[in-house]
């Protein structure tokens, strides 16, 4: 059953596009624009359009950023001769809220995933390699997800990469910090046993 | 801490302005938004601004509409003598959904709501007395929800409206269908009980 407004229906169709989004989740954000004042749908239709326009991937690390190359990757204080790979831009954000990692990255865009048809040639891999070849790079601490696609991803990178002279690491994977070795999933305790360090 | 890309940081801002939607999902539409092909936010951005633009109250029913008055108040296939008062447009779009009421809506614009300032004033109470006054109504369906904000609304709505020599009724309250005795709230099966109706 449609609204009295096909405008409101519209928006509410539009809404539901989005990811994780259901219809009533949409239909109580296009009331809630409808309602509110000017400036807020206003301000997020601009910011929408702007992304779209002026957000581009940093063409060394292959980031999202406004200003090509990406601000990390421009900054003088930071290690360029140790690289992060992670899969999305959002696995960056999570390593600079943390703070402790002076390094640079390189965003490889996501993870083998053969059902998808992603495989090395839909990931920047040909980049990082190209990128360890002439930026004198010494460390590729690879910081894919400790999921079945990202442990695949990180074997063959670092098969791939080895070859080239540089250290490659593996994050540590382990029992999380506050987390319970009662309540952890067996392949975790697993990894935790296995990656042990000696006091 | 900031992405890579201020642009990004403002969508994110944007989106975590809506009602129920916090950092982490702010995050997935942006970067969904930005992922997407332009279409989408275009579409979106145009819905958004024709919501504000385009979206008006009907000036007898106070439903959202793009065109006064509204479908429903313009068509002549219904009883105009039979007036559902709602709270929210929602609430005719569930009793539409249903396909059930023959009649017209009044939308209330809201509930009783002392802490937030919101009493008769606030409400489209005047409104319905001068339609109901006007019009030849001849029954009020009280349909606001069955919270202790919508009871109360019910009560004055009642008092003030039996005077003006119209039926004024309020919609069952009891089990939902498909619901579980063992398993409804104390009040729910009061009401139940209370509301109960000849074989």
């Amino acid at each position: 059953m449609a609204n009295t407004s096909a405008t409101l229906d519209h928006l509410i169709d539009q809404f539901a596009k989005l990811p994780g989004i259901g219809r009533k989740t949409a239909y109580r954000l296009a009331y809630h624009v409808m309602q509110a004042p000017p400036d807020l749908a206003r301000a997020l239709a601009e910011a929408m359009i702007a992304v779209k326009e002026k957000i581009q991937f940093c063409s060394s690390c292959f980031n999202v950023t406004d200003d090509n190359p990406c601000p990390i990757c421009r900054s003088t204080d930071r290690d360029h001769a140790l690289v992060c790979a992670v899969e999305e831009p959002h696995d960056v954000l999570a390593f600079e809220r943390a703070g402790a990692f002076q390094g640079v990255y390189h965003v490889l865009g996501g993870v083998f995933s053969p059902l998808d048809g992603i495989g090395p040639e839909e990931l920047k891999i040909a980049e990082l390699v190209a990128r360890i070849k002439s930026d004198g790079i010494k460390e590729v601490i690879i910081a894919t997800n400790p999921t079945a696609e990202g442990e695949m991803t990180a074997h063959y990178l670092a098969k791939v990469l080895k070859p080239l002279g540089v250290t490659i690491t593996r994050i540590a994977r382990g029992l999380p910090m506050g987390g319970d070795v009662e309540y952890a999933d067996t392949n975790t305790v697993i990894r935790a046993l296995e990656g042990r360090t000696e006091f």
